[in-house]
């Protein structure tokens, strides 16, 4: 067993130790909520939230102040098929984006007071580092496996060794993370021609043909699409990848910073951080570290549906019921970063309001306090 | 005419005379977001968003800023007739909560720095002043038309002229907020026994039956519901309250707080203020207000869509596609603070993010800025 396969084997036992979600955190934190002075469930989903991240947390009332975006940025062979609306430059410029402070994921970390680490896992491109002065804060991870990955039609995407190699990257980012303190976890991933990996991916792990899975991605037109979806049925001819082997599923059809995100969910949930999915290549991501880990899906919360038919199938293969639907089709962690502040809500109302008891005893003009605070 | 009906007319004359949304800015707004580092249209609805608020206020780029969470309060007489899960002393008991600073709508008002303005429009109980000290910053309009409604299954719930007097309290309090800079309106309500009053007027306005706009308001079991139903058929089959007479519709099967949110939506949308609306409660009286004044509707924001059956049918009909969908049911305008996080995340990416010009110009390694800041 290499290095790398024994990283992920140890994770993957550490996901399984893990056995079901905390019921002792989840029904303290549903008293929690019973005694507010609101209607039981008159709170939805956001009381769904505050239970599940109790049982995640293994603590009735975790805070989840410490929190990370991970975006995970690789390039893709299969990008030279003309699969998407960008060239595949565009992964080494987005990167430098993130690291300047000026793309959307800067814009929506800050809103969650969340840090942002960029982990260059494969890409093509040269990238500069943020100078200390005008950087935005964002930390980049030096870990390209390969820069970018071979074109899925002509041969397998990597290796199964460079596919060890993406997933124990992540494996060592969230590790890092998790010593840092970080609580909570959102990804992102950069690269384009990644919706044709997922697409792959989703079509290999649930035997949906590529129609169904494959999307129009960051804005192709139809004939692009059709010609999309021919690359993708092309490479699952080729490769003929077998579900019951998610890393093979990877090696043929994958992206390095699917990999990497794989890495990074089995990692978080082995530490009890709960992971705020985005859209569908972190789906894709979720779904292979869901078949290596069953004990994965429900430790994690799906930020968004996005607008790519694959994602809803995804969401609903795991198990999760996705906090917005915003039309969002953008990447980088954004939808994940949104849903944080309705978390950070559920969390406000479990800690600010008043109780019944509260609220009785003290009067109606005076100010009410939670009475286990 | 009354001086209420003056008002009245003052406010729909001035919302008609705004016409269509404005396309000049709103076409601006879009230009803003061209050049953002994102593929177009791949923020969603957040995109949307941007390009509605510059239409409602005739403004590029408004900021929204200064906003205000206005919630209407009214016993209801129908509440006598157990269709709630709550005793009708609680309308009295929120509004306190709401001074104290106790209630959801305090926490999730805070989180996105609202003011909370209270409208005592017809709460049967006695509110205590928050006191100076203890209070939350709260204020309260106290402005009761009467003691709560009449019971709409033996009578009117309240006489035309105490309709019209209702809606001028909303039109004065959404008067004196604009006065006072507000640029953002969301609204909410509290009455217990409001959902009948909202599925009475929402079927008298829709013309669908009883049955398919009664849900089970803040949580009553099956016997109740169905006991509710009835309830609502009574009522409408007694007044045959005729929708192209929205104020005979509020004064036969109404609430006092429904009529004041109508005054409050006519009141901010003539004076070019976005509102949003909460839950089934708010979406009847915008119902009934987009019946007075057609302009009234593409100038409402739907902030959620919450599980009460007939909300659904209200938003549709009034063409809004809701921001969240999180299986609210607490009404307290709590579906329509949350929303304004997206609001506020739609704002922030819009004024924060790079352009496509500044990351070429200014070299990936440094701190991009918008061109046009």
């Amino acid at each position: 067993m290499s290095p790398d396969e024994a990283a992920l084997a140890a994770g993957i036992d550490a996901v399984e130790t893990l056995g079901p979600l905390d019921p002792v955190a989840m029904a303290d934190a549903a008293a929690i909520l019973e005694v507010l002075t609101t209607p039981p469930g008159s709170l939805g989903r956001l009381e769904d939230l505050v239970v599940q991240l109790a049982g995640i947390t293994a603590t009735p009332r975790p805070t989840l102040r410490d929190r990370a975006i991970v975006v995970a940025a690789a390039d893709h062979g299969v990008a030279r098929r003309g699969v998407s609306a960008y060239p595949a430059e565009v992964t080494t410029q987005m990167v430098g984006n993130f690291l300047a402070g000026g793309a959307a994921i800067n814009t929506l970390g800050a809103i969650v007071g969340a840090s942002l680490t960029v982990i260059d896992v494969g890409v093509a491109g040269s990238i500069l580092d943020a100078s200390p002065e005008g950087g935005s804060g964002a930390r980049l991870i030096r870990a390209r496996v390969r820069p970018g990955t071979a074109d899925m039609t002509v041969g397998a995407a990597m290796s199964r060794a460079e596919a060890l190699r993406a997933i124990a990257v992540g494996l060592a980012a969230s590790r890092s993370l998790r010593a840092s303190g970080v609580e909570l976890i959102a990804v992102g991933e950069m690269g384009i021609g990644n919706t044709t990996a997922a697409s792959a991916i989703t079509a290999a792990m649930t035997g949906l043909a590529a129609e169904r899975v494959t999307g129009h991605g960051t804005g192709i037109d139809d004939a692009t699409h059709a010609h999309k979806v021919e690359i993708v049925t092309r490479a699952l001819g080729r490769h003929r990848p077998d579900p019951a082997d998610p890393i093979g599923v990877l090696a043929a059809v994958g992206g390095l910073e699917i990999g990497a995100l794989v890495g990074v969910l089995i990692g978080a949930v082995a530490g009890r951080v709960p992971v705020v999915l985005d859209g569908f290549i972190t789906g894709a991501a979720a779904l292979l570290a869901a078949a290596l880990a069953p004990g994965i899906a429900p430790r994690l919360i799906a930020g968004h549906r996005s607008v790519e038919p694959g994602h809803a199938i995804v969401v609903e293969r795991l198990g999760l019921r996705p906090i917005l639907e915003l039309d969002l089709r953008l990447g980088e962690g954004t939808g994940a970063a949104l849903a944080i502040t309705v978390i950070d809500a559920a969390i406000a109302l479990r800690d600010g309001m008043a109780t019944f008891g509260s609220a009785r005893d003290s009067g109606r003009h005076e100010r009410t306090t939670p009475v286990d605070r």
